[in-house]
């Protein structure tokens, strides 16, 4: 089976490197009002642990950070898998399912060494570009962290697998590669005209490009 | 803000409509054992339903299908914003967010509608260019529906959102956009030398490439 799962921390921490984002499941509400809510957030690896941020306003870091159990997912896609059956259509992909809770990240030169991970992991070389976080700044954000203790790892890579009687099927079967592209950067209006574009925004990439 | 949640529908299905996979949440397990698990899943949109397929040895299959609360989350990111203190980086997204409960899809027919329309939905023009589905493979899937009755969508454009004192800061900003790379097909091994790659492999293209 061309699915299969993966133990080794090394290629977890590849897939955590890469995604851009993630998708932070837990449950809410109480008695029969509650069910599972599933969020996309930003996130970033720090060493061991896992980091999430967000404004103290969030619903979902609010409920996350008083210890109820959070399920933390990544997922990078890289080929559409087609077969010569339908059934067999898949897609090639890499996915981290992370477990736990969530504990709030309060001192301060913690939090700013946490808040510099999340900045840096979506645009590597961003905080040395940038002025540092000022303290009313990280005073207004939550960050939390989860150990990367309870999690596990699947992956899907190679070509379709059809049946055999399917070999002689005259239509096409095969991989198309997937990635992010990344298009022109855009100035905002602040800019002024004509200056350069920084070779950390201009040469921004992620992964392969498909 | 420039974060906004929308309610039109018409808004949601392009969101659905764009996305190629899910991540899907639910609570698993009992007792004191009970956990969320956010599981990537192919999915798609068939009317004012909700399909999802996979194999009946999924166990999360199995546990929505017993009719427990599930968040269906489809997320789709347009840019990256980068502002001129870190705490104001963000992402532009789309994020539509279904909550409920599945339903086993059993009618023969009905199975095979969504089987084709989950086909259709990550490769538009497959199902014509493959044969059909035959009795065995669609009596090996599961599919369940949910109605998008209760959905929830979160959108944010535009450009970053600076304090004023920070707008004389020499850094870069503005936007990063991103989309989806489609790479160069690989035909699998089984493919007749020099075949020709049909047009809706060779176009597939998703949402605007960045």
């Amino acid at each position: 089976m061309p699915d299969r799962a993966v133990g080794d921390p090394a290629e977890r921490d590849a897939v955590l490197d890469e995604g851009i984002f993630a998708h932070v499941g837990l449950m809410a509400g109480e008695g029969d009002g509650a069910h599972p809510v599933v969020i996309p957030m930003l996130y970033a690896r720090l060493g061991d642990q896992l980091l999430l941020h967000g404004s103290p306003a969030s619903r979902l870091l609010r409920t996350a950070k008083g210890g109820v159990a959070v399920c933390v997912t990544i997922t990078l896609v890289d080929d559409l898998v087609l077969a010569r059956s339908g059934l067999h259509h898949s897609m090639n992909y890499r996915s981290v399912v992370v477990f736990g809770t969530a504990t709030e990240v309060v001192d301060h030169d913690l939090k700013v060494e946490a808040l510099d991970r999340l900045t840096d992991h979506v645009i590597p070389g961003r905080m040395a570009a940038i002025r540092p976080h000022n303290a009313k700044e990280v005073r207004a954000t939550t960050v939390l962290t989860m150990p990367l203790d309870e999690w596990s790892m699947k992956v899907r890579t190679g070509p379709p697998v059809d049946d055999d009687e399917d070999l002689g099927e005259p239509s096409w079967a095969g991989l198309i590669p997937l990635g992010v592209a990344a298009g022109t950067p855009i100035p905002d209006e602040h800019m002024p005209e004509g200056a350069e574009v920084p070779a950390h925004v201009a040469g921004w990439s992620r992964g392969t490009t498909g």
